[in-house]
């Protein structure tokens, strides 16, 4: 249940924050899907891939999907000076790097990774998708100019690989934000 | 046989484009074959991956290994302006990616995939070389800039998911060229 | 035991020249052990994916991890004229790229896998790093531009894939170097 919110929330932050890059880059309707999606589903990916978790499971978020897909449309139709205001705002990235770093230290954890995969498996989860998204658009990828941001992720990866109560992120998600 | 030929066709034409994209960024005679091999197999690199399609297929392709060597050897070889004339003229690209799309909507299908993965596989496997490719090279993917391409590819993927009748792709390399 | 020798000397060169190619482009101290991490492992890591080398076995490497932590945390602690000494030194890729050519060469030929397949291990385990580095750090790939690096890496490939003496790759590092 909680790792449904995550997902749903997660995916939704970084959908955002994909297709605002393409449109803030001159990307077209076409790009601000591609990147919307890889945004969303690229660092999941790369953690199926690197921590040897099935990948056919990536095809089975379906609802994720459409989830997605509504999202960057919302996006697209949006009147560019609202676009313009969301590039300013960086939140989406927090929002989506929180939620999708705890939930991907929960991913790890639930199939018993060493500490250091669990704490990794957060990082890429967490950040993998914005970084593809960055590199797609040309940019100096985020999360390398601003650490605070994969601290945080690194740190719930290590919380969680611990095992701590995992009640806590609940705060950990509202704090960051 | 169909597929065969689709391949070897993709094939070719990636080749000459990332052999021509890296004489054109300045790369040197290695940086051509590498950006060319790149190019010719990264999509269906990435498709394998994503599609949990055994990696091990991808080496199984020696014949299209050596058509694409043969083909970035002789863009090589080519005088300077020639290869000046070939990068303003971007046909390979839709070439490829008109094959590839198509050939990995096919394969896709051929495993059963849903829908949305035989999409996917058309996207990816028909962008994805191109896409590493600007990276590599430093540029805007040209796939994100000209989503036109990337609709044909996945319409295409849509087309063979739907398993319409598979004649139709004669047609559809010629329309897009 | 040669194998760890140039695991060992291939993690430090290229964890200390990820970490120098962070503090270069003004990335942070996180920036410099994301992007030194990624240099060390980034190779292995597509060349298991690509090869279809059990990508658990990346996680095993508990050892090499911490040795790139300490190599990494050492640049950061030095003095920013000597990091502008070693930026100019590019002697730290030829080392890692040496000694994980011939690592990723014995590697695929350990496994029996095609000649095609042990020259392309011996690329992508040298230089695959490094390109995503480059990518990361929004550099043309010096591996694209010097090509000298890959054709030694490819050379190693081809000469352990045939399964020479495999006594001569010492000479064969000095050589590079």
């Amino acid at each position: 249940m909680v790792w449904d919110v995550l997902n749903v929330i997660g995916t939704i932050a970084f959908a955002m924050s994909g297709a605002v890059v393409a449109l803030e880059v001159k990307y077209d309707i076409m790009g601000a899907y591609v990147l919307g999606l890889i945004t969303a589903f690229g660092g999941g990916a790369i953690r199926n891939l690197l921590t040897g978790i099935p990948i056919i499971e990536l095809w089975q978020q379906t609802t994720l999907f459409i989830v997605a897909l509504i999202t960057i449309s919302i996006v697209i139709l949006l009147p560019s000076s609202a676009v313009q205001l969301l590039t300013k705002w960086s939140i989406f990235d927090s929002i989506g790097l929180s939620a999708f770093a705890v939930q991907g230290a929960m991913y790890a954890q639930s199939i018993d990774l060493p500490l250091f995969a669990v704490m990794f498996s957060a990082a890429i989860t967490g950040a993998g998708g914005g970084m593809i998204r960055d590199v797609l658009a040309q940019r100096k990828p985020i999360v390398l100019r601003d650490e605070v941001y994969l601290l945080w992720a690194i740190f719930a990866g290590f919380i969680l690989g611990l095992d701590w109560l995992s009640k806590s992120y609940h705060f950990y998600i509202l704090f960051t934000v």
